[in-house]
């Protein structure tokens, strides 16, 4: 045992016996977690924009308003394959009278004609091609008969067709000016569709934020050190990391805090410097020697809150420091991914300029009961949709220590702090992890 | 107009002259919606694995399955803050009569004690800290009373502790040998974790299969061409190429096929060898002198199915060649989208060892009536939960050249075909196309 930790256990140990050790630990005054992420989403700011070519752009958020320069068709199109007429040439056609019509043209697609069509003419044309001047309708081939006469193409009409029938408008899906994509749109497959149609080859995205990640813990050992008595890998570190990708930001993993003080606060002082958000695990306990309060007061940074009345994570604090955001995570694996999800998700995305920040709300049914609890609890669960029925299974014993808990989970249920449990079957809020349709509303 | 499109348009009419078009569209007999998708999956592969760093992982296929190779914990660790004791030495605490413990010794997190607690001794203990040997209980720091004692700590305890109280015993939450992870397992946050505390600093992940676009069309513009009469921009390869990203695999952007049959050909043929799948877009249709049909022909390709009993995309094509599949998609990009997310995406997350490759389906209420259908029908549209309720609501006017309507989509409504349509509220099947945990059932 280190003789550093020694005198600091004795110090400490001198405080509780003078009976202020449960005054420390109670000064620190929960706040809700509504509050917590009010608090936090007040100081939140939107990032800049850069420009990227189109084929790199899925997943990331749009930084501009796309705006319609053309119709969408931009010119009248054909629905079907058939003939481009005029309508009123139809208008006495019936199986007894047929109409006849010369074809005097034929239209593919992507070509137009430079003839001009008048009455008793048809230009064949194929599906998606341009109407020729004076046709507004089209008749679908397997509704004509062909022949041909003097060695020319002619086809007869056994119907009446009206104005406009097998035609798609200029302007009938997007009218020139429409505004087609906010900022902050997410870029998924039909999103980027819509960026080619407008000849968007390059676009801009917001940029990721860049989120620098620090774990403290002297029990912590590197991913590929072998076990020893006393030690665990370090796997919060990775799993941040992981967070930080799914929810649209940049992770920099900058390993482990150097145990002594000044080091450290030098270390947190620069990497505010480098990074847009800094989140470190551990360290903010009241229970065991945590500095990061220390450092936060010497940095003269101001702590938002450092203490959410819920579980996991209550220990969970957030600091703001020259207009950045420090985050506290709590060292235990769940309690940080947790905390991460809850405060630090909606930042990342308000920073993407997403007005959907929020993990997106459902309603499912409870699988077990679940004792009392002052605080709210969100218990990492797996939300499945079985035999029509919405049910959300807590993944793991809900120890704060299983890791195992966090594979399965897709969602977090949220139980209310109170006086009563849950019982099984009860309905439940729960957040979806997973789901890139997020809300604008929180919790 | 082109000659050759001239020389083609009148052979075609002169074929319809003699009655035989009919024939030709007729003798493609639709196969049913689950039909084509088990032709399709009877003929997937599974693709090989590959090394790389964890912390390039996220959103990648596990490769190998994950074996616990240690407990977790991997040592008796403590719940709480407190001291480790033996619990017999506390049969006989009460708050009359307080029983006395000297502390001998403080271990923090990651640190183990080298002494032997005998009867009467205590060691103090950080939370997550081993136990030491002899031990079997945590007392919490805030259940005891420390003092000083001719210059040595002590403390009492006024309550009985049962063995293994406030202890994580070795294995609680993994026991060495179990299978923690599954080959084809998606990697996310929690994964991750998983990894990480055992110690795959490097870890096998499945290829993505690498997969070539090519789109057909003379009507088509490149991205960055500006607007003709006649025709338009390309936004089906984009629009590939981000699902493609979303379902897990490698797309490459082939750019168009050449008009020459030849040299599509050759193009074709090539791709096959160079690729693991390759899409086509347009072409396959019997009406608009499609030669993809031509293609397969002399290539030898064994074509699965060129007809679908689904809207849109009923010409839908999958083609196998040498163990490898051809996708004809549609070039309208409504039934390109379709297609692509009903029969490529399973062949996607199957070559990625995922035993869930289908879209997860729930049940929502339709927001509007829908005219009956013969083929079923598959609507882009958006899920929500609003009210307690999930609805579904077509996100556009359901027609196929509707781009707009695909920006909202993240979810396709399934409306079986019949003669009976759908009202308003009516419980339909609905396809989530943005989430991750998906399905080991199709449709």
């Amino acid at each position: 045992m280190p003789e550093a930790f020694i005198r600091k256990l004795s110090a400490k140990m001198a405080v509780y016996e003078k009976g202020e050790i449960r005054d420390v630990v109670e000064r620190r005054t929960p706040v809700s977690v509504h509050e917590a992420i009010h608090k936090v989403m007040r100081r939140v700011v939107k990032g800049p924009s850069e420009t990227t070519a189109l084929k790199n752009t899925y997943g990331r958020f749009l930084g501009e308003d796309v705006i319609a320069d053309h119709d969408v068709p931009h010119f009248h199109r054909s629905r079907y394959d058939g003939y481009a007429i005029q309508s009123e040439n139809t208008q006495s056609a019936s199986p007894e009278h047929p109409v006849e019509f010369k074809v005097i043209d034929a239209i593919g697609a992507g070509c137009t004609t430079s003839k001009t069509v008048h009455d008793g003419q048809a230009v064949r044309i194929m599906t998606g091609a341009q109407i020729p001047d004076h046709c507004d309708a089209v008749i679908m081939l397997e509704e004509t008969k062909a022949f041909e006469k003097q060695g020319q193409s002619f086809m007869t009409v056994t119907k009446a067709l009206a104005s406009g029938e097998n035609v798609i408008f200029k302007g009938e899906d997007v009218k020139e000016g429409t505004v087609l994509l906010t900022k902050g749109t997410y870029i998924n497959p039909g999103v980027r569709a819509v960026l080619a149609a407008f000849g968007y080859s390059r676009v801009k995205v917001t940029k990721k934020p860049e989120i620098g990640i620090y774990t403290t813990g002297t029990e912590l050992l590197d991913i590929s050190e072998p076990l020893v008595p006393g030690k665990i890998r370090n796997s919060n570190g990775q799993m941040l990391q992981a967070q930080i990708e799914r929810a649209g930001g940049k992770p920099f993993d900058l390993g482990r805090l150097n145990d002594n003080f000044e080091a450290c606060y030098q270390s947190i002082a620069q990497a505010l410097e480098s990074f847009d958000y800094l989140i470190t695990t551990g360290g903010v306990s009241v229970g065991d020697f945590d500095y990061l309060p220390a450092v936060y007061k010497k940095l003269g940074a101001h702590v938002l809150f450092n203490k959410i009345a819920m579980r996991p994570g209550s220990v969970t604090t957030v600091a703001e420091y020259n207009g950045k955001l420090l985050f506290g995570l709590s060292g235990n694996p769940s309690s940080c991914y947790v905390g991460f999800e809850l405060y630090v998700r909606p930042v990342i995305r308000t920073y993407l300029n997403s007005p959907k920040p929020y993990l997106k709300k459902i309603r499912a049914r409870l699988s077990v009961d679940f004792p009392p609890n002052s605080f709210t609890r969100f218990v990492r669960s797996n939300v499945s949709f079985c035999h029509g029925k919405w049910r959300v299974s807590p993944t793991g014993l809900d120890k704060p220590h299983m890791i195992s808990s966090l594979v399965e989970a897709n969602a977090l249920a949220v139980l209310p702090g109170g006086t009563e449990g849950y019982i099984r079957d009860q309905m439940v809020d729960v957040l979806l992890l997973n789901e890139e349709s997020q809300s604008s509303e929180s919790l």
